[in-house]
């Protein structure tokens, strides 16, 4: 079975025009001996498309590269799709203009953010963008690519997961997200800060995932023999007032965002499991215990991130993509540091893996909606993925959870029916609203649509400028 | 069929000394010539239940009382309990110096509390006392009347339902509520005023009833063939400003806690449903937009009611009780209002009546836990009780009622196990502490449990005096 | 609320050209003060719905017919549709030819069925003719009639519910069928012959229901005060060798398919409830313990109907319509027996009502699959059907009905997708085949598919005379 | 993380006295460097456990073994149990004369068996034998070893994993069986036969498992990047009428048990899924299609194993273990083809892997019942065994097994409740019995009641020589 090869595979890979993981998946391909094929880019900027395309040839013509991969770039969403046997989805719902609304608008009334892109003000309005988008990207898969392999990796993740199976129930869609391998990196980092032991790769740590996107729990964690969870609490005991800050993931998509996982030390003093993402993620999913204000977050190590960052970092990655382009920055072929092509591969037969995945829950969480979108581990085979069983959320946990998916089940559910009553109930319901007096809340329910009235639909938005309920 | 008798029930009476309610109880009973029997009173106040006794008889005696029943003290739980038919539990949880606690410490971070005895911090420091009765009583049933039907009125009813089940799964336990009459005499209010038609019995309101005790909600309303929701509707609209301070039930329970309906109309607007208990109890299970301060209470039309009124209360229960027993007040005949001695007579086979009820959820309410006490209709026939199905929540609603049955479920199973941390979850997660800082909601909950240790659980209040978690 | 009236419904009635039943309809109807309107009748033999018509109206001008209602032909499915409040649906699949080649054929293997309309391989012939003609109606509904009541009549019950609702999830159908008054009449005459107490009522026999359609049984059974499953049991007792051939149900759709119950009470003894169907139904679920050959169910004592017995039937019918017709015979306002007018009149608002009723399963059997059409009590309101809950079927039991459930999921489902493999994988798993060699079993398929082929879809009779699998 | 290492383990070993299974466990142990410790064996026959320990001493001190394993005799449960990290259960449940009443007096009512010990009469037969002492194991299990890892071998494989679970729900018990691994080796053999692929290991042959111990089914098969279902598909075309006989499986274990795989092939044809156990076992859990008679199970190809075969091959294997103790033959290392001292490794960290498994159902499939023991992949690592997911069975092969899972579930309900009126249900209701008059049936159940009664508990067997129901 050594030397097997899939060939002539066909990607569609949709958006990621400015984004720099994009190059990072076209190196992971093209450092892979076993796939090769054509990737088809689509995006609305069809300008950064086509210089992507520029940029993967460039990867695929790498001297050290192993295998042949071909770049087009497709003028419309059926094109791109037609034929394909996977499709990479990575798009930005809106403009950096319309998430200064989603981060800062919040702001007047008191409520500070630390990402605005998943939960909270933001995440919600960032939603009403995103689903019309992805209910257009399932039409389209489901009449173009009916049986390609679906990966996502925008944000809101479970928002566009559950969009496209409600669009389409037949998709095979999957959602993937680093999160978990930060925290694996952060398990690795105290196996050698408090037992000497270095340089543990974080594909080693083995996790039980479960629960939410962004709001992920591990309820089991070994290193080989090792059961990392008592050595967790003795580590929670040293840190847990300075906060952690060695051993710092370097991958380029984090170090702008520093943390000490204050947050995440305090969730397993309160809640018994190692909460498995950044800690400006979740603080957003809690009551306002961490967000209170910029002072409160910066006594829990963690910063806000401004949509003024995103705005340079945008500039820093255009100026980037002009040296690879102009030949100025050569292009390489260092590891991503993520596992999309490893779970293509998987699903090509080329190699069984276990990772965590973003799916409609079938049972693998008990205690959660069926078919609501979930994080837990899966399978990956020829062919298929299986979630494996996470088991019921324990208590005072499941609360937590529970209030965010009815919510977004909730907001997924108004947008398709285009009732706009329950939307505006399921922003008025998220925890970091707690603190605002209704009114409040409603007023800023209503500047927050009329600021990204843009990109919102008609329903949302009013005609002629009046946005009553 | 007709002219059946039921004769030489047992009715175990578990607490209830000091309360009104007893006497309507004892009444009703009076007044109905299909069944009779005994009543054994048990009370830990052995007075109260000896005083009770002499009360029940004089009732029992009165010239037009139309079946005999007889009195008994018993001075234990089996005694009481040895042989029972039925088993009725109305019991205060403490006394009005712990309630003191419950609904005025919170106020000291700014958490106002109308009732406290539900949910809130004061609803689950209640809880914290009542559970370990409960599971005493639970497991007396078990053992002395393992196959009686068990009524329960004490709040919390949920906690106190819940705790049954858990202990004896067996049991064959029911919680009865009045709110839900209340807002039926609320519908037959509305069709006096609103469309000319007078006196119409609140039993001839057919509603859908769905949700959690104190937070239940009509799906459907009917009198006869009209539909009462659009005209609901129209109702709220005209006194959503006003409220509605007509047709007030003037039942002696009640007349002391007035309300205007005012969130029970902001409810209708936001969830379109018929929120069906009063706004004092609606008010505590929402986020605290009613309850922000005692000014936004009066804004909203509803009372803040103080333990000390209750004490006041308790006085005058006690000086009309005197004036009982000394016959300066004869007793009397009037019905209570009250269901529970025509659910008796239902599950004897005297009358098959559709009514709602507390028991856990197996079903009747589609997205909640099973297991879960839930409030909905229910088929009272001869020895049985059969949920009639109310569907799933609707989005929206059911977030709001999950929050609070997830908390329940958590704190039923910590006080169990003895779980401090989860118990102090639940505290915190309350939506009643949302503006309240996590380290000023600990230091809260310490206050509590401190001042109302007597009630509690060593494992809660710790030995010594340190109340560490 | 008293005198209530609703004025011009409208009422589609599908089928019943040639049955008494309508009739039956029609006179309960004009005997009701409460309710009148319109009938717009459709039945694919146009002369049938015309005579119908012409009864109709004579019934409806009856000197003691209490409300006006007008009967209309309709000479499509569309105008019947149109307007209608209710839909009542009563049709033959095919004619008695095709239902000779049910009963009779399995003859030819030694399968031997007493009606063959409901399960076994006759039940399932019939099925294969009906679901196109379901899946037919069921879109006219949709797009004609979205909100009207739904009572379907037709056999086999089950199949014709769980196609409508498969076809058009958002219809408010529901199925009656009289075979558990049958049984509370048997209890009421075991009430007389035992325990002499003449002349109770069926509808004071108060029954907890659950099961499937014509494999119903009872849980609970009460007449007021008495429980009625100890009596029932000395009942068998008493009769089980000779049955109970006494108090006889001289309905008329019944008489001619005499029983003396030994199915039921040899079901008793074997599973603690009472089976609440006819013995001909009961025998056909079965395994074949009591259909192994005619002297076995002679010894049972119930009748195998032949099919000539059916077109015998008809004749009469035909005729007493003729005489209807032509006036020779009076028309009557004799009640029917039936519940269908309550169950509008509850629908409503004019009376609520339990009854057993077949609707897909929310629950209310609560180990059966969620969707399969079930038969429980409901409570009939203003506007809703609510399941009653009939909690799990006991062990034992639950195997027998579980076998029918899956095979009948597995028929609707097959016959929407065209799937000839699975269909006949359900045929020969049905326990009549049981002692059928399988070669002979798919042979006789082949037979019989063919022997009806003229109500069936091509894909089920293969083109040009070929039926291979 | 290489070369970890667990020393030190305690193993209980409950049975296995005279199977050579035991030595081959032995033998596993002994070639792995990775663990050691002890092994307690404790069997009812006291001397056969003295046996297997000085075998395993024997090959433990195997020159080419790589860990020390010592062997203990305990002569109670509790001395087995105690300390224990891992129990291994293979017991015989009665002797070989029990065995012929299962497996031979069915014979005279027409029934035969293949091997008798799963379902049909002669497994229920052994469940009622079986169900008792696994009641006396949990009830060991829970009060001296709670926290060990319970494999277990024992048939009926479903009926004793069920009944460690009913008893001590807290157990973490799962149930190995090697029928899979077969189907793997078949689909080896294909791959030789048809695709000139040779010496592909079964492990490498990826299968998603579904169904219930010996009526499992593979509804995806893979080889590295190959899809196997549809070269499966040729491979029956071309194989259906003669059988499959070339790649015959040489496991010792089997090779007594000829068979040419036309039952599994033939269900293929019918059910599209690929069966996956033994012909002999498979044929039992359908209806009497294969098993009507000899001369039927002939023409299918598999063979029937009469019980005085077992007897001479107990007879052998004594030899054998006679010649090992007096090194007339001397111990080997060969590797015995089972998994469980990897599943063990698995579970202490020593290397993670997904392989079918018997336990109960949480939900990896999707629509059979919560609890009952079924059989799908897991994932086996550190301290954890979570199921991987295989959704709902289709339709069709859902009603084969549905009905065997409700007879399992009931048959160990009631033997814990001692209710011999459904044991007996759940007798008659068995496929084989389909042929069967029930009075035939009914009189088989109380002959083979009567011919193991030895090994039955009284309230099965009666007192005094009367059977009654």
């Amino acid at each position: 079975m050594q030397h097997q090869k899939v060939k002539d595979l066909r990607i569609a890979y949709i958006g990621g025009g400015s984004r720099g993981w994009a190059w990072g998946f076209m190196q992971d391909l093209a450092a892979d001996e076993e796939i090769n094929g054509v990737v088809s880019l689509y995006d609305i900027d069809d300008d950064a498309a086509r210089k992507n395309a520029v940029i993967g040839e460039k990867i695929s013509n790498h001297p050290e590269a192993k295998s042949p991969w071909r770049y087009e770039v497709a003028d419309t969403l059926k094109t791109a799709l037609t034929g394909a046997d996977f499709v990479v989805i990575s798009i930005l719902p809106g403009t950096f203009d319309e998430m200064q609304v989603d981060v800062h608008e919040p702001e007047s009334v008191g409520v500070w953010q630390s990402v605005g892109d998943t939960v909270g003000p933001g995440g919600i309005m960032r939603a009403l963008r995103t689903i019309p988008m992805y209910v257009e990207i399932a039409q389209a898969i489901r009449d173009y690519a009916p049986n390609a392999w679906v990966i996502n990796y925008t944000n809101p993740m479970t928002i566009c997961m559950r969009t496209l199976y409600a669009v389409y129930p037949g998709i095979r869609a999957f959602g993937c997200c680093h999160e978990v391998f930060s925290t694996q990196k952060l398990l690795a980092a105290m196996l050698e800060d408090q037992h000497g032991i270095p340089g543990v790769p974080r594909e080693q740590i083995i996790t039980g995932v479960t629960g939410i996107n962004h709001f992920t729990f591990l309820y089991s964690a070994s290193y080989g023999t090792m059961d990392l969870l008592p050595l967790y609490r003795q580590f929670v005991d040293t840190y847990y007032d300075t906060g952690f800050v060695k051993g710092k993931d370097d991958n380029w998509m984090n170090n702008a965002f520093d943390t000490s996982h204050r947050v995440k030390f305090d969730l397993f003093k309160r809640y018994g499991l190692i909460a498995a993402a950044g800690d400006r993620h979740l603080a957003e999913f809690m009551p306002p215990w961490y967000l209170k204000d910029p002072d409160t977050a910066r006594f829990w190590g963690f910063g806000l991130t401004p949509v003024s960052w995103r705005k340079q970092d945008l500039s820093r990655r255009l100026d980037k993509r002009a040296k690879l382009l102009s030949g100025e920055t050569p292009v390489e072929l260092t590891p991503s540091g993520e596992e999309g092509h490893l779970l293509m591969k998987a699903l090509l037969g080329l190699g069984d893996m276990v990772s965590n995945v973003n799916i409609p829950n079938a049972g693998q969480i008990e205690n959660l909606p069926m078919g609501a979108v979930v994080e837990t581990n899966a399978l990956f085979c020829r062919d298929g993925i299986a979630p494996v069983m996470a088991g019921p959320l324990p208590a005072g946990v499941d609360a937590l959870i529970m209030r965010h998916v009815l919510g977004q089940e909730a907001l997924v559910k108004a947008v398709l029916c285009e009732d706009r009553t329950t939307v505006r109930n399921v922003f008025l319901n998220d925890p970091q609203l707690s603190r605002v007096d209704v009114k409040d809340g409603e007023q800023l329910f209503e500047r927050m649509v009329a600021g990204t009235a843009k990109y919102l639909p008609t329903w949302m938005t009013g005609q002629g400028g009046t946005h009553g309920t």
